[in-house]
């Protein structure tokens, strides 16, 4: 494209033009993991508070059965699906992490692609490559603006979510240039969301809203509803009401070459990054030493670690999400650092609180944020050294396709989904083989 | 209260204690004006491209039949009859504005309230207390950062708008204060919209969901779905987000002893507001000279007038209400300026071109925006000198009630309105005495 195209077109052209032939089978096969990751967090999150009252409110205007709400046996319109689903995927933020923007890439493209699926044919390469789309753009257009952007307060994942979810739903639909620049100006005017609302139940509505809202931006564009030139870059645009100065480079240089959806963190526990290389260390010391009472535990770690969970005096499920306290004494009491170590009832366990008082953190700049060392002191009189290089899930060292099965049979047992999980697997991995998708999400449904 | 609440605390408590009692007569007629403005505005653009594509989009994914469409048999669920209705009440730039800020209040506001009337039992001082404390709260919330926030693209009616809705819907579901500033924050996350759109269908979306979704933030937080404590001026919030210091003491001093719906705007004429007192001199010179026949125009005014209606080539209904030239030829050519005046037929008919071509345009900083001379001369030789110092429906020469009645008569002639309009005009000026207003809206519905 010569350059004097306008940044929106670019991306446009884009989508439009990559086929199934230009995407890596190592990039395609990160799609799969990707998928294979965003149901196990959905499932996990389908009976949250927040999903059960959007569900309940949703259902009392919409008079549709047309799509699968994951892990649930209603039925539901396709754009309240869409938003559930999403809201469902990060309500734990146990989802995917696209680390250099932050964005949690998978919860707002899924869910309007599966949508799709579920309303007119779709093969399985069509789902992937308009996934890989989808996070490509949400990520570009997210990288021009980063850090800045978030550390303002947009909560990246919702305001470059709904791009992720118009570029993907474009594809699928197979729109042409025009309206595709049509449909990403009708997603552009709703960007929204706030860090603010972290840790409430509003943070689900943002991320739902730019799922469902990039979905309909498509529908309305296929059907004619028209939208602005240049929506991106324009002197009223995105970018500029942002008031960020975007690195517009960053959106279009290499695009088709490098793939953003390469650089996905997948989490192997529900609970703030940082903590995760200590984890690491307490659960393999746990299970090799399954007897040893302990007496005390010092935790090192980077600054971050301190900063954001030295909470030793927790109470709540969500606040034991960010206590390396907590996660530490839950893990050497349970021996697991699943779903179930960061409730309500965990966090009030006389057993875990005992512990948690034993836990101290120290602050050492020399660590990275994936980096950590724990000494464990028994009641024995012995001192146990552990640390812990790259963090399990992270780039260093990421999760195995093995593992995502496992986060995904977890999170399926834990919510009683009683059809073997074993055929949505399958059905993940031979994706690309697959001439209709139609039925994956319902794999998701309890029986009975 | 205490100068340390937060600021959404400062308006929640204002919204929970606000009692009929405490609104000034006047200020419930101004209310009354406003919902006749609306009803006008609304009927003129319930059949508009955006409209049609959005309502045929949305009967997809929508099982109810719970609201009324103003001006259309179709019913649909609350949520997309608020959207619907907040679009067409939009679309043509026909609607109400509140002047400091440009916000257009009521197209985000009353959508929300007259679909809950359908809902649930709601009075007319009901109605019309959360109106006004909706208008109240949307454009405070908006002065703060005015007016920056709009001129970085930001499209205010629809960012300002959510907080309308959602504070007029929680007094009519009489949430308490804690679900007050709950609801608050689920619209903050949800606050988008941006000017680029404006020309183009995207426009309608974010005004649209301005009003539907912050119904839907009043009633989640009614069932529970919390958010964050203060939304608006957190570090993470609303205002920093957005990137312009608010002054939060526009937001707050004086609330309840002045009322911004005072400072309405109300628009005799579909088509910029500079050429508003073009038009009221041209169009009262037509009606005392109906058969003279003109040989050219000198319109003198503002310099915004020439720098944004200077548009003597125009050849689409969109266009033409930008342009000074087509609004002087078609008032000479039909004696009229609604809506029929700013079509795509209007915009090429023969005649009214011709006449296009002799009007001059003359910019003249001694002339406020609301003023304007016009110089006719006519093919006997003769001169006519015309001026107005304040065009009609400009706060200093508002529209009477008598004009609003008769802009509704002529927006429901419009669309083949075959129901006596007086009796929505009836019900209109006697909101404050009905003890059920559930039919108000469907009174604007084509008989057969």
């Amino acid at each position: 494209m010569p350059p004097t195209f306008g940044v929106t077109q670019y991306l446009a052209h884009f989508i439009a033009t990559t086929r199934w032939d230009d995407i890596p089978p190592l990039v395609a096969h990160q799609a799969k993991r990707s998928f294979m990751n965003f149901f196990a967090v959905a499932l996990a999150g389908c009976r949250t508070n927040p999903v059960e009252i959007a569900l309940r409110s949703l259902a009392e205007f919409s008079g549709g059965k047309q799509a699968t709400v994951v892990g649930r046996s209603e039925r539901i319109d396709a754009l309240s699906a869409v938003f559930l689903n999403a809201a469902s995927a990060n309500v734990y933020d146990f989802c995917d992490t696209h680390v250099r923007t932050v964005i949690h890439p998978t919860a707002p493209v899924a869910p309007p692609l599966l949508a799709l699926a579920e309303l007119r044919r779709v093969s399985g390469p069509d789902l992937l490559i308009a996934f890989i789309l989808g996070q490509e753009v949400q990520a570009r257009i997210g990288l021009a603006i980063s850090p800045n952007h978030y550390s303002r307060g947009w909560h990246i994942t919702s305001t470059c979510g709904v791009f992720g979810a118009v570029a993907g739903s474009c594809k699928l639909l197979a729109l042409d240039k025009s309206k595709m620049i049509w449909a990403l100006g009708i997603a552009s005017t709703q960007s929204a969301g706030l860090c603010e609302c972290l840790g409430t139940a509003a943070k689900s509505v943002s991320v739902g809203n730019a799922a469902r809202n990039g979905l309909w931006a498509a529908l309305l564009a296929e059907r004619g509803f028209d939208g602005p030139p240049e929506p991106l870059a324009g002197v009223q645009g995105f970018y500029n009401a942002m008031g960020e100065p975007p690195k517009l480079s960053l959106v279009t240089d290499g695009l088709g070459e490098s793939w953003e959806i390469m650089a996905t963190s997948y989490k192997p526990y529900p609970c703030g990054f940082v903590i995760h290389p200590v984890l690491d260390c307490v659960l393999d010391w746990r299970c090799a030493n399954p007897k040893a009472v302990v007496e005390r535990v010092v935790v090192r770690g980077h600054p971050l670690l301190s900063d954001r969970t030295d909470r030793p005096n927790i109470s709540t499920g969500r606040e034991s999400q960010v206590s390396v306290q907590h996660a530490v004494a839950a893990a050497l009491v349970t021996g697991k650092a699943g779903l179930g170590q960061f409730t309500d009832a965990c966090a009030r366990d006389p057993a875990v609180l005992a512990l948690r008082g034993k836990v101290e953190v120290v602050r050492d700049p020399a660590f990275t944020t994936i980096a950590a060392a724990v000494e464990i002191t028994t009641t024995d009189g012995k001192t146990h050294k552990l640390s812990q290089a790259a963090a399990r899930g992270s780039d260093a060292n990421p999760m195995s396709d093995k593992d995502l099965e496992e986060k995904l049979r977890a999170a399926a047992s834990d919510w009683n989904l009683r059809r073997n999980t074993q055929s949505l697997i399958d059905a993940i991995w031979t994706l690309d083989k697959s001439a209709d998708v139609s039925t994956l999400s319902a794999l998701t449904v309890p029986h009975g």
